[in-house]
C-alpha cells in the first residue's frame, strides 16, 4: 500500500507527530526511540510501526497542509492556513484556473495554488532569487506538485510574460509597483490579491490599485483564534497569533 | 462571446452591481433604469451596456463567489466566504476529493464543493428536507456545478451510504449523533468539519469526535476584520461582523 | 427621597429606558405613555410609577455611564466606555489627580474625569471651540460635576499653562503638535495619552512621543465582543463596534 | 523628595526596569550591575544612579499600574489591567464608593479599588484563604492603600455583611451561588460584576443573575491588541494574549 517515497504520518501524540516519506535505509530519531522507515514500507496507512524501544506510533496518510507546514524547508517567513485559504477561495482559483504568483519564497503558497488548479490549470511562479526558487522546486517536487508549475526567475515589476491569467497573488513588499503589469496580464474579472504585513504597505497599495481601475477593492485581515473545548471549561486560548498579514483583494473589470 | 445563459456581471459602481444570466427578452430593472438583457449578449466581457436612461454598466465576468452570494435562492441562514475558504482549504477539498455534505440548505457550500472537486471528484449532499434540495438543485444547475454533485434525501445521523470518503463537512445542529457514521464513512487520514454557531455546540461536538477517535481536534473561529484604506485616514472600518460560526476540525486517524 | 432635579431611570424593559431629571411640570412622552414628572418626585429610587396608560415603569438611579450616554447633549462623535476606561485607569488618574485634556468636544471624557479626581483634583478642560465648551458646560453642571473643572478656550499646540500635572489627555487630530507643550506641563513619572482614529495618526503620534523622550510608550486598540449568554445556545453577539479608535500611552520620564 | 519606604522605578530601558522601595542598606541587582538603594534616597525623581559598573538608571514615580504589576507578591493568578480598567469604570466606582469584593486574591483587584474609593469609601474584600489575604494585606500596606480596605474571611456564598453597597465584584468560579446574597447587599441601581473564564461560567452567571431580577445583564470580552507604531512599518504585533476572562456586568433595579 505504502510504497517507497510515499508522504506519511507518524503519529505518537497530538504534541509528537512526524511528516516524513517513506523510504528503505533510512531512520527517523524521535525521543520515543528510532524508527526504522523501511518498517513504515509494510505497514498500511491506519496501521502502526514501533520504535526500537517499543513505543508504537499510528501511521498515517498526511494531509497537503500537514506536508507543506511540516516537512518543507523554508528559509523565508511563512504564510498562514487561513490566509492561504482566503486567498485560494476568494481569488476564484481552482481547477483549470491559470494563476500568476510571486514571490516564489519557499514555495508554501505555490503549492497549495499547484494543487488547486489540477489537472489544468497552470501556475507561473516568480522569484528574483535563484535561491529561494531553488528551494521551493525541490519542495513541490517532492510532493509531485511541480508539474503544472513555472519556474521563473523574473521581476514582476519589470514584466509579467502571461496574458488573459484568471488570477495574480503577490506576496511583495512593494506591489504597487507591479499594478500595471498585473493589469495587463489578468482577463476581465481576474483577481488581484496581495499579502502584505503592514498598513503602510495596504494603504500604498489600495490607492495604486484604485487608480489602475480595478474595482472591488477589498482589504481585510484575518484573525484566528482558537477555543479550548472541554465539557464545562469551554473558553478561548490564552495565547493568540495577533498579526500575520493583511489581503487586498481586487477585480480586474 | 457572452452566449444565452452566461452569468454576467453588470457594474454601475462598487455600492450597486448585479448579477444575472444574459438572456433575450429578459430586463433588469435599477433605480438607473432598464436594461435589456438582450443587448448584454451583444456585448463582449469588459464592454459595457445602457439603461433606457442613457447610464453606462461595466458588463464583466462574475467570480463564483459573486454568482453565489449575489444570485443564488436561499431559504437558509448562508455561510460566510471566510469560513467556506478555511473549510475546503483546511480540510485538503481539491480536485478530485470525495466529499459528503450535511445538509445542504440553499447549496452556498454545495457550490463550492462541486466547483473544488472538479472535474473527477464527486460532492453527496444530504438533507432532510426536500425543500432545501430543489432550491439548492435550481442553484447549483444555474451553475452548471451540478454533475459532480449528488444529491441525497436523507439523514447522516442515520447512515452514510459512500465509505472511503476524503472529507466529511456538517453544518447540522447536532453533529455529535452522526459521529459514528462519519468515522466509518472517511478514509484514514480524511478530514471531518463541522460548522457550529454556538460554544455549546462546540463542546458537545469536540467531545463526541474525541471519543471517537479522532485526532488533531481544533476548535477556531475567524474574524475578519475590514480595513477602510485611504491616504493619510487608514483605520479598522467601524462595523464588523462580531461572529458567524465557529469551525471543529478533526483528523481519522 | 427623589429631589428636584435628581437624575432618574424610568426602566421599561431592556430596549425601553430613560434617563431624566425629576421635574414638576414636565412629563416624559414614550411610546407606552405619558409620565408626568412630578409622579416621580412623590416615588423612591426601587419604587415605581405608572404611565397615562396605565404601564409599570421602574425607577431607579442611573449610574454615571447612564447619564452621560443617554442624557448628555452631544455634537461631537462619541468616545466608547471602553476607551473611557482604559484612559482613565491606565493613566493612574484617580482622587487628587490633577489633569489636562483636549479637546473638551461634548463633555463626555470630561464628566468622567471630573468624577474620579473628586474631592481634590482637578480637570483643565480646552478646547478652541467655544462653541463645543457652552455645551460640555451645561452637561457637566448637570450633573454638579463642573466644580473642580476649568474650561479653557484655548489651544494646547500653542501652550499648556498648567505645570506638574499628573495626566494628559489628548483627543485631537494632530497631538504631535502639542508633545513639547505637554512634557514640560507633566509632572515626572506623569502619563500622556493620545486617543486616534487612523494608523497614521499612530505612526506620527508614537514618532513625535518617543523623539520628546517620554518612556513606556505603548499603542493598543481594545476590541469589546459581547456575548449573548443563553442556556445551551451561548455565542458572541452577530454584531460587533469593528473599531472605535487606537490609544496611545506613554510616560514622561 | 525621596523617603525611605517611598516607591521608584529605576528605569535602564523600555527591556529592563524595576520597580523597588527606597530603603538604606538594601541593594538592587541587575545584569547592569547593583545599585545601592540607599543612593536612590540622595537622588530625585526625575534625575539618575549608577550602578557600581557604573551604568545610568533614571530614577522616577512608578504608577500604580507599575507597582501592583512589577512589585505585588502573587500568589494567585492576575487579572489584567484593560480588565480591571472596564470593572471599575463600568461599575461607576470611584471617590466615596462602597464596595464589596471577593476573593481577595493577592489584592491585585483590592488596590485598585481602594486606591479609587478615597478618601471617603470603603472595600470590603472576602477570600476563605487567610493565606491569601495575609499576602494582600502584606501588598496593600506597602502601597498605604489599606486604610480604607476590610479585610475579612468569608464566604460570600453564606453571608456578605454589608448593606446598601454600591457595587459587588466577584472573581470566583461559582458567583450564581452568591447572587442572592449580592442582590440583598447591593443598593438599588448598584452594579454587580462578575470576572470569569469560561463560557459555560457566563451562561451559568447570567442565568442566575437574571432570575433574581438584575437588569442591563450585559457580558464582554475585550480583545487587547497592541500596535507596533514605525515610520512605514506600523502594524498589529505578532504575540497577543487571546483571552484573559469575560465580564459580566448587570444592575440591581
Amino acid at each position: 500500500m505504502i510504497k517507497e517515497g510515499d508522504w506519511v504520518k507518524i503519529y505518537f501524540n497530538e504534541r509528537k507527530w512526524f511528516v516524513v516519506r517513506a523510504m528503505k535505509g533510512r531512520e527517523l530519531h524521535t525521543d520515543e526511540g528510532i524508527i526504522n522507515l523501511s518498517d513504515v514500507l509494510k505497514a498500511e496507512y491506519g496501521g502502526s510501526v514501533r520504535t526500537h524501544l517499543g513505543v508504537e506510533a499510528l501511521i498515517s496518510k498526511p494531509s497537503l497542509e500537514d506536508i507543506v507546514f511540516r516537512a518543507f524547508r523554508r528559509k523565508t517567513q511563512v504564510i498562514y492556513p487561513k490566509d492561504i485559504a482566503s486567498i485560494i477561495v476568494r481569488a476564484g482559483i481552482g481547477p483549470g484556473s491559470r494563476v500568476v504568483e510571486a514571490g516564489t519564497g519557499s514555495g508554501v503558497l505555490t503549492a497549495f495554488l499547484a494543487f488547486y488548479v489540477r489537472p489544468n490549470g497552470e501556475v507561473y511562479t516568480y522569484d528574483i532569487s535563484y535561491g529561494h526558487q531553488k528551494i521551493a522546486k525541490k519542495n513541490l517536487r517532492g510532493l509531485g506538485l511541480n508539474v503544472n508549475v513555472h519556474f521563473i526567475i523574473g521581476d514582476v515589476r519589470k514584466t509579467i510574460h502571461q496574458k488573459e491569467v484568471d488570477a495574480v497573488i503577490l506576496d511583495l513588499p512593494d506591489p504597487w509597483n507591479a499594478v500595471k503589469n498585473v493589469a495587463s496580464s489578468l482577463r476581465g474579472g481576474g483577481r488581484f490579491v496581495c499579502f502584505l504585513p503592514t498598513y503602510n504597505q495596504v494603504e500604498k497599495a489600495v490607492e495604486a490599485i484604485r487608480e489602475a481601475g480595478f474595482i472591488h477593492v477589498e482589504s481585510v485581515e484575518l484573525l484566528e483564534r482558537r477555543i479550548k473545548a472541554k465539557r464545562g471549561e469551554t473558553r478561548p486560548e490564552f495565547l493568540m497569533r495577533g498579526h500575520t498579514g493583511f489581503l487586498v483583494f481586487s477585480t480586474k473589470p
